[in-house]
């Protein structure tokens, strides 16, 4: 049986600093919590970055290489630079910081979709910075675009400097979006599938939507041509982790995804949902992985081989 | 057991003239398909409005009303009109036909999505129009848009003149949209759900994940909050209605979805197409629903009280 | 795509001579019915014996091979014969016509499960013989016995003369039990499986339990190692096999399963049922295989080697 | 949310005293495991009865009888008594002490099927007692019956004494049994289900498995009518489990079902597995149902109403 790689998702785009107070949305924070994260056990660290000043989601390629080569000194847990990008950036945008960083992985988000998280607004009566509320609320009319044509270009961007596309699948025909990319000799299998749950726009965080997204993978792509993960948006987070985890997937959580530790209860970062991931592991029997395991699982290049170590 | 509502779906926005020597692209041609598609027994017609002169997708108004207009005095089949529109339509012009022509039935595409049909290019050697090929090839980059915004303007538009939204869905998220609508109090149940599979970007069509749409919409929506009816594009066409059939669903065919009978046997229309379902479905001893039996299981308003009856 | 092979099930254990006006129960009428029935397009006979005297189901091993031979002396359809036999008998008494026949194929019901039909006897008002209302009652109580001791004599009786077991399966269960039958070594694959759907104490005949039975065999037993057909029992009957068929699979019926064509309809013979499906297949593009074309897809030994073929 | 109701199957009929130091065979054995799971947070006690020399499975009615007064003595968790007997045993035999005994809970098992558990005998160098290793290898020609008739004398035999029957349920068909109760007016609802997998004979422990099942009886049997619960067997137990509980059933563990904490790890009692349960539900914030808790969830009748209780 296979060691479960744990992805930590220290920050992400959706959540806004106002939501929570241990929200890590300043370059150190992130830093911070990411090797907690670390050291808390998960293997990959999943790195978005935002505005040094106000926290907004921001795809500055000297923010990235900042926060990633700080987080580097400190662990060596394989970092995964998103391309998923704030709200209006255009793909070429979104897909510039790869080219430059070339980090181990970087998320490929695997279609378009809404992409709405505007009820998350209703939760904020005093707004720590002006962005957040309209931000929000501007997603009731967002479309996340990943056309097929802006999927292949990720694709070739990333396999050109040997970053692994981590596939963010949000719903079941993202997976015949994958296998079109593997049929048309873009996308090289094997490949790594995050399945995304829980998005108000995409499938839904149940059990029989994980399942149902598995078989199909299964099926589509063959069981031998990918390893896969999951993670989940809000309270649904740790019953759908632990799903994945009793059917052989790894496993993804952190704040990016999910605020709480349980009903009403904040977490304080990112490292304390690893830590109950690691426990439930463990009275599960499953070892868990470590960065190097993780990179062979995963199919990684290593961490000397990124933009930010050779600036160092 | 309810009767079989047959749906044909005349033109549509995908297909393009020189698919099929078949393919109705003029006014007059969807007018004499479509009316020989209701003598065959569909109850209902799907109408797109396409150029009068070359056949480009279209939504003219004029257009619309004149075809409609002519279908309706030679058989009493309910309209379906379409708000899909075409390629780089706005929202706004996608929806106004609506208000002003107020049809028993409007599509409701119920969430945004890649939609590719570039692949359809390669199979044409020698273009009747120009627009043709570039079409086509466009949609490698294309996102079918449907924000929650538009989704709950179009779903308002349509209730506010008495047309009952057919909600099309193209994958298993959009249920959870059409629930997010009904939820906010936006639309209003019970719901008409069109069952779209195998377009690149939605899910196949493959039995397994028809039974999970439908299993979804159950759990989501509950059973006696829907009816449902089916399509799937290309050469899955008639196996995909068929177990649509046999699950107790309804279902679509037409040159919209595919041009053909068989394995290399162009359909000369979509009559063609709908004389084969009912065919079967006579052999399965069902009865094919007539235009107001139709009505009254999709809880239609009639067609006295649309904008070309009262027009003319 | 491979061609669809029908198999008529003409007089089998379940249904009592009062039933029908048309149901086989005398040797010349199952031979009649058979012979229709493989005219019509069955490659595959699947054959039962029941007392020449008053038709209550019979293991008596003059009566499998007068049928056998007569049938095959007017067509070339592959002959199953059953070993499971009517209530009451031992395993040792149902595997015996095998080693002395040594037909094509035979059945093997993968499992023990009730099996209930004393519902049937709430139909009759006026039986035909003393024994139909007893035999249908006691069913109530009735279990139908193959442990793994009993199904693995049966497989090695089989197969020590090139008999190929058709696997019946009635519940998700026997699937693993074909498995454990495959891993222990005592059944080759590939293997022929039979999915029986809609027996009171099995599986009920629905969409969904079909789909999930196929994709159970193909997670368990491998997709190259199986082929499989499908029946259903009573109105479920056509639906389902419809299904199957599109799904790929091979089809079943005969009035073993299903007395009626239609509500309120009977069905004159096999033959009319086998007539539906042949109709059906090639609106589907489906061709139907000749009793040649079955041995091979099916793996069988061809008719020259089975136990009539030398008698006489 | 509901709260979490554990079951501990302390002893059953499928282990024997040489599979571990730890099984609990002997009446004092029993007793004190089972008073300690109640302490671990075990709402519901599965006892089986054993002869109190050897070990061997047993329906003696004193032993039942003083196993249950002893256990209640000490703690007031609900008693589920078993109806399935061991090998052998007539139905008659099986059903008797519940109507002397008069339980809260009864197990009923929902079908017939083989059960075999040959395959331990294996894991047998030097057996304790000279019956166990016949004992197990005689399960490769075992039947577990459970006709239809006998479910119904079962039925009637609980529910004339207040007892609430626990239908164990081993494969998809099953639960279309309980269905067939519960129509023909025998068997009251709401029902509780034990989904039982692992069995060879019935259907295996796996994620999809417990889904479809789950998904069965919501469509066959209605949501509103049913309360359940999940066990499996053997090394599958505590992942399954944690999938029942993240699905919102209930769940049984103990030493009937599995012997191990994890891999080569025997377990000293069902309290240790009742521990790492809890372990997991509180990391999920699920709360544990206590005894009463549990009664008010599975609709029984108190502790005061049992046979033991009235002797005492």
């Amino acid at each position: 049986m296979s060691k479960l790689v744990i992805t930590a998702a220290i920050t992400g785009g959706v959540h806004v600093p106002s939501l929570s107070p241990h929200f890590p949305y300043l370059p150190d924070m992130v830093i911070e919590q990411a090797v907690g994260a670390a050291e808390a056990g998960a293997a990959v660290l999943h790195i978005h970055a935002r505005n040094p000043v106000d926290g907004r989601p921001s795809s500055d390629i000297g923010v990235f290489r900042d926060i990633a080569a700080a987080i580097q000194s400190r662990c060596d847990a394989a970092l995964c630079i998103t391309t998923g990008g704030g709200l209006g950036m255009t793909p070429e945008e979104r897909v510039r910081p790869i080219g430059i960083l070339r980090p181990e992985l970087a998320s490929l988000n695997a279609g378009s979709m809404n992409f709405a998280i505007h009820r998350l607004a209703d939760k904020i009566t005093a707004p720590k910075f002006d962005w957040e509320l309209p931000y929000l609320r501007s997603t009731e009319d967002l479309i996340f675009p990943n056309t097929f044509r802006s999927m292949g270009a990720f694709t070739e961007a990333m396999q050109a400097v040997g970053t692994k596309p981590e596939l963010e699948i949000y719903d079941v025909g993202m997976i015949n979006n994958v296998k079109y990319l593997i049929d048309t000799g873009v996308l090289k299998a094997p490949v790594y599938l995050q399945f995304v749950m829980g998005i108000l726009g995409g499938i839904p965080a149940a059990p029989e939507n994980l399942l149902f997204m598995v078989e199909t993978a299964r099926k589509q792509i063959g069981p031998e041509n990918f390893v896969w993960s999951c993670c989940a948006a809000g309270k649904a987070q740790m019953a759908t982790v632990l799903l994945a985890m009793t059917m052989g997937g790894n496993v993804r959580v952190g704040l990016e995804d999910n605020l709480y530790m349980g009903p009403g209860r904040l977490a304080k970062s990112s490292a304390e949902q690893v830590e109950k991931v690691v426990r439930i592991a463990h009275e599960l029997s499953y070892e868990i992985a470590t960065p190097d395991e993780a990179r062979a699982i995963l199919g990684l290049k290593g961490n000397t081989k990124v933009g930010w170590a050779e600036a160092a």
